[in-house]
């Protein structure tokens, strides 16, 4: 833990998700918004739990090269990177994020009446002058959809919300109207496991809430 | 189930809290915000569920009787009246809305590192020219909480955010940082339990997410 003398570094995002903007924010830090370019490609050869650990890595080594390659202040300073993946798992299958409406509506269709697994793996990486340390997590989460009719899965298709999340639903949202359960951390399933990410960040020097 | 030609009837949410407030927005429907003006009052001889069905019975009760005394058209009309309430529920003990800082901070210091369990009854009324119905439901999900420093439930106090809440925390807001893990329904937790409200609501006339 740093002492108080020590300042806390810049925090870099690695994110565009409006939902992980929201949750880090709502941990009172004030960060960089910087987005990887990479597209993610899901290796089918990998477990559920490693194509999170693989993408969220990724990303978080993609917006390294960006801050190197722009330099200035925070490629100089001590910052760290935060990147996250979340991917959903039914049977065996990995869900993306849904291409389009029909896509969605497939994917809600297989979702309803029963549970689901929802995997985020969570990098940082503390780049200093003196070193580069990264640390990472993975966590699951279990969701239990109750029944639904085909209009209703329209009709919330048609809201659009699902159009841009893993899975084609968002727990915070609309989508809460088809939630019976869940059994995890709720931030794990919006995108961002936040107890495991305050500490990935207080390892790396990162002040949270008055430690 | 009403057939196409039968006209949702009107819709008086009994709460002024925000969460509910948006959680039925996030249903797609329309309704009228009355809050009944009942102080809570736990009863110590009854079961943390009899005490949730009772509060939220006796607001329900209230909002009928608050629109019958101001007449005009909901008075008259086929209208249903949605009411609910939240309790913490810790070693026994009953933890409702803290009275100042000092006991958001106890009740905190209590949960910190521990499971605790929500419930949170729903009470529906049905009122037309030829009858009143009612129907309700509780529900229950534990949450469990990480072990927080003194500082750490100090600085959530200050942002207020627990001063309104029962049990004096957020599950959606800043709370999200403590929260290890959940099992049962995110939307009871937050005030009303959504897949149980849909079915009261439905079973009274209300039309929801294209049935």
């Amino acid at each position: 833990m740093p002492s108080a003398a020590v300042s806390s570094p810049n925090l870099v995002l690695a994110s565009s998700s409006p939902r992980r903007i929201e949750l880090v924010k709502n941990l009172g830090l004030k960060f960089e918004i910087l987005p990887s370019d990479l597209d993610e490609i899901v290796n089918p050869a990998l477990t559920p739990g490693e194509v999170v650990a693989d993408l969220a890595q990724s990303k978080a080594a993609r917006v390294q090269e960006l801050i190197q390659e722009r330099g200035g202040a925070t490629a100089q300073g001590h910052h760290v990177i935060l990147a996250a993946d979340t991917i959903v798992v039914f049977e065996g299958d990995i869900l993306g994020k849904p291409t389009d409406r029909d896509h969605a509506i497939a994917m809600l269709t297989r979702l309803v009446g029963n549970i689901h697994e929802v995997y985020t793996g969570v990098h940082v990486i503390s780049v200093n002058q003196k070193e580069v340390i990264a640390h990472h997590e993975i966590e699951v989460a279990k969701v239990e959809f109750r029944q639904l009719s085909a209009s209703e899965i329209a009709n919330y298709v048609d809201s659009k919300e699902p159009m841009d999340k893993a899975g084609s639903y968002a727990l915070q949202g609309i989508g809460a109207f088809m939630i019976n359960k869940i059994e995890g951390s709720p931030s794990n399933i919006i995108g961002l496991p936040l107890v495991r990410t305050i500490n990935l960040l207080r390892q790396c020097g990162v002040q949270i809430m008055g430690e």
